[in-house]
């Protein structure tokens, strides 16, 4: 954008804030995760239930917060590019909570127990994903500081690079997600078939941690490229 | 909106009028939906196949109708934001019609029999989603009518309490695909896991049902924000 | 449009040229599909994992040129209504090339083997997503000429006819999936029901060929009726 910020001074603040604000939690509903897979991998229902519930309670928050944001975006002050551009990057960030929200709905509803011997490496796969939407707010968060300081073309590089990263953790991502496939199709003809299918939708959700993580920041370079 | 009527009228109709008219297409589809399960229950495949043919054709009017609005949408005069807003609101009410024609095409192609004891719970699920579809095209109804005669800020209330009673509908339906799921799996162990797979797919058909109703509801919310 | 060529070149080429290149890799990523399932169903897995990479490698150029057009997108001139519009084509032609990914990833990853019963039918399957595919590819081609050459109402209706025929593809692949589910239903009994979901899983995708080709089409209709 490159903004110098006495001129953007001239109509306040980063528009982006209320969008970081929700995006952190986003992250809240995401980082939960590996403490709800703890309590489910022993088998403590009570603490998983509670730990989901945790969840839920993010995701309505995050929504209560995106539906404030829909309906009192200015829009009679706000480009219609820019409108929708910053809309855009709410639909990605609600679709990594909505992620969350879902793989541990999968798991409690079943009462899902992962395989042992897969278990380190889907834990390995899920560290991926949350890394991800912790890089993803990290890149919001600077972009929010650099539009309220103002800057030069030089410091969006910065987040730039931050976002390179986030590509790197996406491919890496994948790379742990055929490994996790491949081991768990190893192991299918000791498992019950509809049980395995679950397995399967479970590795798709925690996958697309990564993956809209990455489409948060690829909204990003767009509202960028301004 | 808060649009007075004198001034509304400088231009004309309500702008919402055409898509009113796609809602009820929309609804058609889903309403013939309790016609189709029954006869699919009793295996009477032929009743099934020609109830589910009224499914498509109330489909492929929605769809003439989407064109035609998508087409001719007079974008030289539309404001880019009322115009995206409105095409917002035309995909969310598609994707409703897209449900009812999906959950029907999978029960017909594989001829597909609900458990006997859960059918009833089934049913109760399926009357929720239509419920919540029912309940968006009241909502839409009358905010089109409201359009037309013009309106003060306490009458937006009543679509705004109507909209209210669409997120406790969806609410409900989750709950119950919650049980329903629960059910499902306690026969897993005397069904084909192939079928018991898509039938979980059906589930999260109906599902959603009540889920895109709500996001036809947003999409009203964020028009009357303007 | 019915813009003539004389005033349209005061500012200048089609814009929707870099889209034109866009199709073109995703047709890429597409056209090999065929070579991949060949190797697949004879079981040379060496032979098909080189083919996937070269589809990943299309897909990866695809993505290149689609981060590009997004964020290099003049903004500053174009319009809200014609940038949206054509950001929406860019996404439904990014779907496309992601099926053609997304299937051959499932084939290879479990070592997929079709029921020689149901692969002749399959190929038809496919054949015709991919007949859709360049279909789409030449309608996005003949606008683009007409835009760079200028052009009278009646000749936008040569594209008109390529786009009614995309959508007779898109039924004819819709009667094809619907025999190819029939079939391999038939044989669900003598076979591994994870296979089976997973084969399924694969039908939907190749169906999502015509699906996405045909939202291609309609893309190219909004743009035309501005």
């Amino acid at each position: 954008m490159g903004i110098e910020s006495p001129l953007f001074q001239l109509f306040g603040q980063s528009p982006i804030q209320p969008l970081t604000k929700h995006m952190h939690l986003t992250l809240d509903c995401v980082s939960v995760l590996p403490a709800f897979f703890a309590a489910a991998q022993s088998g403590d229902w009570k603490k998983a239930t509670q730990v989901r519930s945790e969840i839920e309670q993010h995701k309505r928050d995050a929504d209560v917060l995106k539906k404030d944001i829909r309906t009192h975006m200015p829009n009679r002050l706000l480009m219609p590019v820019a409108r929708s551009d910053l809309l855009e990057l709410l639909i990605a960030q609600s679709r990594l909570a909505g992620s969350a929200k879902r793989i541990s709905g999968l798991v409690l509803g079943r009462e899902m127990h992962i395989p042992d011997s897969i278990y380190p490496l889907s834990n390995d796969f899920l560290a991926m994903g949350i890394q991800a939407a912790e890089q993803a707010t990290v890149a919001i968060d600077e972009l929010d500081n650099l539009l309220e300081t103002g800057f030069s073309g030089k410091e969006l590089k910065t987040v730039e690079a931050l976002l390179a990263k986030l590509d790197d953790l996406e491919e890496q991502s994948d790379q742990l997600q055929i490994s996790l496939r491949r081991s768990l199709k190893g192991l299918e003809a000791n498992l019950n078939p509809v049980d395995v299918m679950f397995m399967y939708q479970v590795i798709t959700g925690i996958g697309q941690l990564a993956d809209f993580a990455q489409r948060v920041g690829h909204r990003l370079q767009i509202l960028m490229a301004r």
